[in-house]
């Protein structure tokens, strides 16, 4: 590839070992921050297994800090949004002039974080439809899924945006170019709102507990049009029949555990302000209440702070 | 006393045994169903410790069953509202042609329930505004309040209704008439609705912990308008600064864990349908909407099954 010819990848979880290998695996030529599992991914490389998706990377370009990295064309960045502070220093080394940041982290504010620090004009945002699991560094369990949606953070798609798309598409990732990326935010959204939250609160139950019991359902569909609504009030009229297209969806997962539950059993941090404090903050700012997000998202951060 | 010479205790966790034990304390002829505990509390008797109530029942007369306590003019019903069921065969043997059911139980339905099955005409209701806790059968610890609010559920106080307040008065309960019992119930759940609720689902904090978060805070009184809405659409308009003064005399408790908190901590059924789902219903019935209610039923009712 001509246009993105060197790329970083910070953020060594699920996401970044998914999209990274997966663009290392097609030929890419990518350079991975390893702050953990340096050792083990420098020798076993990166796994990922599934029924739909299985490749093996021997060969890791791994770095434990991005000062050995040098500038690269495009960084990954796949860091949990709680960890954003540490993007601070971990992307200046990484920087020439025209270097583009793709976040492929949830919720809202990681676009607007980076272009507050590292201009505007390098920022691209990525959502990632995918069900995974890191069983341990450079081990990644693939259930379904897999898809990226990218768009401009600045304006509308443009050339390189397209040719970012390519790439992906080139090394078996599907991948679809937005024209309005916060609309796409706020669509996944209306999803990760209600099922990831609902699942935590309601006590690690899965997306089908919350399907089959009325009471629960009736309050994921509550959180949906709460967030259809807001999501309208900032200027992003969503599709029609969202919140019925995603249900339908739900259907067809099963017992599924969002990752935000498997990473609060497994005691780490929630993305507590990306995925909730920020639609609500947001909302609010505009007039419109979500009287059962505010609710949910007190209930998070109490469940998130009282562990730790 | 003439007018309730006979007092059955059905039920002898904390509440049972604290106000059974300061009848019998205070000289009334009060005879306890202990299902549980029967040895111990024969014979330690019912010790009750606090800076504020301190008295120790040495004789109790106590029964392992009901069908050996004979006919009691006034049976003072403090199980759980889960355990209702259980009412319909342990109170027939108590029964005489005017035997008063005084239920000290939470929440709503349970008058309702003891006079679809025994007759509308024995009950009365009874709210107990007390923090208390049962170390073990037999000993309670007390830490603030005891004060009693009784009322007819079939229409307005009665003489019998005063001479019972008389009877708890004797015997150093603060009891109070009221003439509006559900009014008083509903009142009542403008607290432990919010209260009760965010404590337990925001994982095991404090109703101190609730009102230092701005956004617990919010959710309890977002909570706590949804519940004085729906009393008035039952028929129960509350008096004008109930949210209010229930949040200042809840900053007065400090760091304190409801009772519904510590039941579930320690495992026991929650008293979901009494204290969450009815009053949903109720306001449903009625067109009134609870998103927030709505939820937190939700997630408590998923809490309390999933636990199991």
């Amino acid at each position: 590839m001509t246009t993105v010819p060197r790329i970083a990848v910070i953020g060594s979880g699920a996401i970044g070992s998914f999209y990274g290998g997966k663009l290392a695996y097609g030929g890419c030529d990518v350079h991975f921050l390893l702050r953990n599992g340096f050792d083990e991914i420098k020798r076993c490389g990166i796994r990922v297994r599934g029924k739909k998706e299985n490749f093996h990377v021997t060969e890791v370009q791994g770095y434990k800090t991005s000062d050995t990295m040098g500038p690269c064309d495009l960084v990954l960045i796949a860091l949990k949004a709680t960890d954003n502070d540490a993007l601070l220093t971990l992307i200046p080394p990484l920087l020439h002039r025209q270097t583009m940041l793709l976040t492929l982290q949830n919720g809202l504010g990681n676009e607007e974080f980076l272009a507050q620090h590292f201009g505007a004009e390098r920022v691209i945002g990525g959502l990632c439809f995918i069900c995974l699991h890191r069983v341990s560094p450079g081990l990644i369990e693939h259930f379904d899924y897999g898809h990226v949606v990218i768009g401009e953070f600045a304006g509308e798609a443009k050339s390189r945006t397209h040719d970012l798309a390519r790439e992906f598409t080139d090394c078996e990732i599907v991948c679809r170019v937005a024209d309005d990326l916060m609309q796409e935010r706020w669509c996944k959204l209306v999803w990760n709102i209600p099922f990831n939250g609902l699942t935590i609160a309601a006590g690690g139950i899965t997306t089908e507990d919350i399907l089959r019991d009325p009471g629960l359902r009736s309050a994921a569909l509550g959180l949906m049009n709460e967030v259809i609504e807001a999501a309208k009030n900032c200027g992003h009229t969503l599709p029609r029949d969202v919140a019925l297209e995603q249900m339908q969806r739900t259907q067809t997962m099963g017992a599924y555990k969002p990752s935000t539950l498997l990473d609060f059993d497994a005691g780490r941090a929630l993305e507590v302000e990306a995925i909730w404090g920020e639609a609500l903050r947001r909302a609010q700012a505009r007039g419109t209440p979500m009287p059962r997000l505010e609710q949910l998202y007190a209930l998070l951060k109490s469940l998130n702070d009282h562990r730790e």
